[in-house]
């Protein structure tokens, strides 16, 4: 089967069904009803649709024409993925969806959506592209799409478990007393969460729903009193859960979310209009609740780290160092001699992974490419198009573990055999930009956004860039993105807070050719202050323990401090993962830590 | 009169009126109906109710409690203004006064508004902030404040000039039917334009009607004809400006602003929610027009200076370094001697400009603070508070004009007599950041606040900062301040475009000891491309012409360069301006300018 007869299908009869509803469109966004990264099979809407695989993307389907949009890590996999016959193929950022309707939407026409796929900020841009457009915009109480997917799985029933106070160092009652409090200040009755990951840090519970994130789908109403309910299947509860959650959590069915919603009439409810479901505010609206607008009130306590989460984060990053060295000395002996596969080479990082203590499974798709394919970003080597690693080539690989104390995420970049000179020049302009956020000190008060270009300066200045942002938040045994906190171009109010985890990840992408990316993760934390100083200065600690290649490192590029930087890194690698190495091991780790 | 008696009594009235009229509390905003940086007179409501003469502020009145907001430029002088007892003193951006009201106002309390006063987008936050109160927020048709305001002066009446096309470089009708066709593109009718700088860009016309810049105060509908509707009271226009304005423009009375709106019944009409006032957004809503929001269509273009206007900048530069060279010999010879006051300086510097072509006039109220009086970041000199400048102070002018063929806006910090070491170090790392933001390079699509960071690093190093934005856009012989563009912390989605001219101007503020700010203009160019290079650079051509106080420049702590930056840019002053000079000042110039 071709692509193109395998995705016209799914496409044809999703017109049909428009048809029959008096419909002239349909947004299909890639996202499930809580907004997260990774969304089951039984939500996986755009995938059916159109082939896409990828994290980001969202379709538009008119009756004669339809787009697809991606940002520019799946530039390339949707290229590969989406029938671009069926499809005009274009850049989430460059040319948006509200853009695009905003043109391309007749006049009198109306555009369905699921108001529980799209938030209630976004139905505004939705609603506003239609207006520009002369147009309608119709929510859908039945998803069209999922009256036509006769084939959808069913949705996931993991079993959910208690994470312990040992590991995530705040009980859930003190947790949810301090949320409470925070909802009693702002004079409100409650607060409706919708993201998983949210709930899962306020209740210390995690589950297996999704891939790669320990958590369990779920709903919550956290009221100002501290108590909450739960909305969730019962049948993914485990014994010693009810002991845990206590006497302020009532597990309730999903299917008295809305029951719920209605019994919040009168009262002052916060909702995030940025992650929740815009049916949960349609429904809130309708029982005559106050609606106030506000971020998710757990986004933030879960994103500062406690100490022991921060501890557990470094023992983390040390058994993942270990499990990083013995997979760079392999790939040291092994590679250069060729033939070695890209999915072979991720299944070897994750075999030394899976040996460490408390690891619990990868925390995103391993990204294993080599030569050209490192280059496509968000790279994830299947059979078909995986290259057998060969000397003269650079291998990127960006994979990281969920343990039960942390979650690791980072990326190295290593030249088989002799390196070119135009590749060390791109890898010392990419090391310089991640050392000089890795280095730099800001007062309080200071976010992501503000520190984003110092990572890119370095490639500014030869007319380069990537793509991508500089680094996402990084959950403790919890998402491997997430927010408030980013480090990225496009403006982001939220400061840099101490124990806030972040990576620092800039890159350089040569389409066709290879792909650069050094990235660790990073504690914020307060740093002393210099004489005279008026502020308190924050800068960051870096958790992640592994080699960066010195093959690719053009010396004559760095400054001394720079130099310095890596040497005093390499020299604290050594020092911490060395002596949890074998012999062989460590003395390839001594040699690929040396000064220079 | 005491500052205290002073201001109870506007207070006490406006109370009164509020009480009359079933209010809890009204919002006074320092705007006026456009939304501007300078307000006549006849609508300064802020500085009549608190005493208050800065140009960014508001106050929110309540029964029992007041508050006065302002910046981290104004608190200062806020401190010296505003009385204390009767209003608490807060400041704008940490403290802002949606969250004061959403904590202060009593829940069922009823506050007021002029809907001319605020914008469409300020309404919103106003009710999401009256929402968290449990309160309602009441707009209001006749303002109470302007019925207590007995002595209310006239509003203003100044002649309206032709802007010619040797200096606008693009004709009015020109830029109409551009506009139009954007409209058009966009399936606009219209848009509605509040900003008085944009209707004077438009049109290519300026005036009389606020202090420092150009422009007459109006209001305007630009039809996706290119048609103009110029609601503009008819005592203003001149005899030439009929045959200027042509066919294309319909001169219509203010009154009639209203039943124009009327008429856009069932039109797409585009208006700012960022700058328009919320009474045009009401009325549309009223006359059944379909509002969609977005940008003033002229602020774009008109940022983006054409060659014209950029090589007006130029000359209107060298003349401005005409004047400071002159101004600055002058401190060098006198201010030593000690005696010499703020205002006087500030007069000498206006007098030296006077004698300049097409000059018109200061194109802000000149800040010239000696020894501790720099550190209020935009003091104006007072008989009452005006020091002397005496040896082993620092002297901090900042200063612009007005010149028909473009606006200046330049600070220089000099040192009078000897400069202690921390005064040396503050002002070469405040140095450092002007240098780094004036040599960056940075691909196409870059935003000013992606650039912010390089201006303030050198200053974090030490744990120091400067709490006002780094670079704001500059007109063409119109506002000191225009946007869209900003070089600043807080996220600005706009990206600097070829031909937009921004300041670069970091500072450092001791309070209570000394002042220091390095202010040049600068405009937006093409850079050409490096070797390899993937993206079209852009960075900066420096447009002012002053020597930087090399008394104050600390060569050890700048890179070679930095150093090189700083020679080549006096060389440049030196061989632009020294030729203009007369031979003793050209003497000295040469000295001021020497490589060090």
């Amino acid at each position: 089967m071709t692509k193109r007869e395998g995705r016209t299908l799914p496409l044809a009869r999703l017109r049909a069904e428009l048809e029959r509803r008096g419909l002239d469109g349909f947004f299909v966004p890639r996202s499930d009803e809580h907004q997260g990264e990774y969304v089951p099979p039984s939500a996986q809407r755009l995938a059916w649709l159109t082939g896409f695989t990828g994290s980001a993307g969202a379709a538009v389907v008119l009756r004669d024409k339809a787009a697809f949009f991606t940002d520019g890590r799946y530039t390339l996999q949707a290229a590969a993925e989406v029938d671009a016959g069926a499809f005009e193929l274009l850049h989430l950022v460059e040319r948006p969806p509200h853009e695009w309707i905003a043109a391309a939407l007749p006049a009198g026409a109306r555009l369905g959506y699921d108001p529980w796929l799209h938030t209630p900020d976004g139905v505004g841009h939705l609603k506003d592209a239609c207006d520009r457009a002369g147009g309608t915009l119709v929510a859908c109480a039945e998803n069209p799409l999922d009256a036509v997917w006769t084939d959808r799985p069913a949705p996931p029933l993991a079993p959910i478990e208690v994470h312990p106070l040992a590991l995530a160092g705040k009980s859930a009652a003190d947790k949810r007393a301090d949320l409470a409090a925070l909802l009693a200040k702002d004079r409100l009755d409650a607060a409706v969460l919708t993201a998983p990951d949210s709930i899962a840090w306020l209740l210390n519970v995690r589950g297996g729903d999704v891939p790669f994130t320990p958590l369990p789908l779920s709903f919550a109403i956290l009221h100002a009193d501290a108590r909450v309910e739960w909305f969730v299947d019962q049948r993914k509860l485990t014994a010693t859960l009810g002991e845990h959650l206590g006497n302020g959590v009532a597990v309730e069915p999903p299917a008295a979310f809305g029951a719920a919603l209605d019994a919040l009439a009168g009262r002052r409810v916060r909702l995030d209009f940025a992650t929740a479901p815009a049916w949960t505010h349609d429904r809130l609206a309708t029982a005559g609740a106050r609606i106030v607008r506000g971020a998710d009130p757990a986004q933030l306590p879960k994103a500062c780290k406690n100490d022991v989460e921060l501890e557990g984060a470094r023992s983390a990053h040390r058994r993942d160092g270990v499990a990083l060295a013995r997979f760079f000395a392999f790939i040291a002996r092994t590679a250069r001699a060729g033939g070695l596969g890209e999915i072979a080479a991720a299944d070897k990082l994750e075999e030394f992974r899976a040996r460490g203590e408390h690891y619990r499974g990868p925390s995103f798709p391993t990204i294993s490419g080599a030569g050209p394919n490192g280059a496509i970003v968000h790279y994830r080597a299947t059979r078909a198009s995986e290259r057998r690693i060969e000397p003269g080539q650079l291998l990127l690989i960006d994979s990281g573990g969920q343990y039960l104390d942390g979650t690791t995420d980072v990326t190295r970049t290593v030249a088989i055999g002799a390196a070119g000179v135009e590749e060390r020049r791109r890898f010392t302009q990419v090391l310089k930009g991640h050392i000089a956020l890795a280095t730099t000190r800001f007062p309080q008060g200071t976010t992501g956004s503000q520190l984003d270009t110092l990572a890119r300066l370095a490639l500014w200045g030869e007319g380069l860039d990537y793509d991508h942002g500089t680094g996402h938040g990084v959950g403790s045994y919890l998402g491997v993105h997430e927010g408030p906190q980013r480090i990225s171009k496009p403006g982001n109010a939220q400061p840099l807070l101490p124990g806030m985890i972040v990576s620092d990840e800039p890159g350089y992408y040569k389409a066709g050719a290879y792909g650069i990316r050094i990235e660790n993760l990073v504690a914020v934390r307060r740093e002393p202050a210099p004489a005279g100083a008026e502020k308190q200065l924050l800068g960051f600690e870096t958790l992640t323990l592994a080699p960066i290649d010195l093959a690719l490192v053009e010396r004559d590029l760095l400054t001394q401090a720079e130099a310095d930087w890596l040497n005093a890194y390499h020299a604290r690698v050594n020092a911490e993962i060395g002596p949890l190495l074998d012999s062989d091991t460590a003395r390839w780790l001594a040699s690929a830590t040396r000064a220079i």
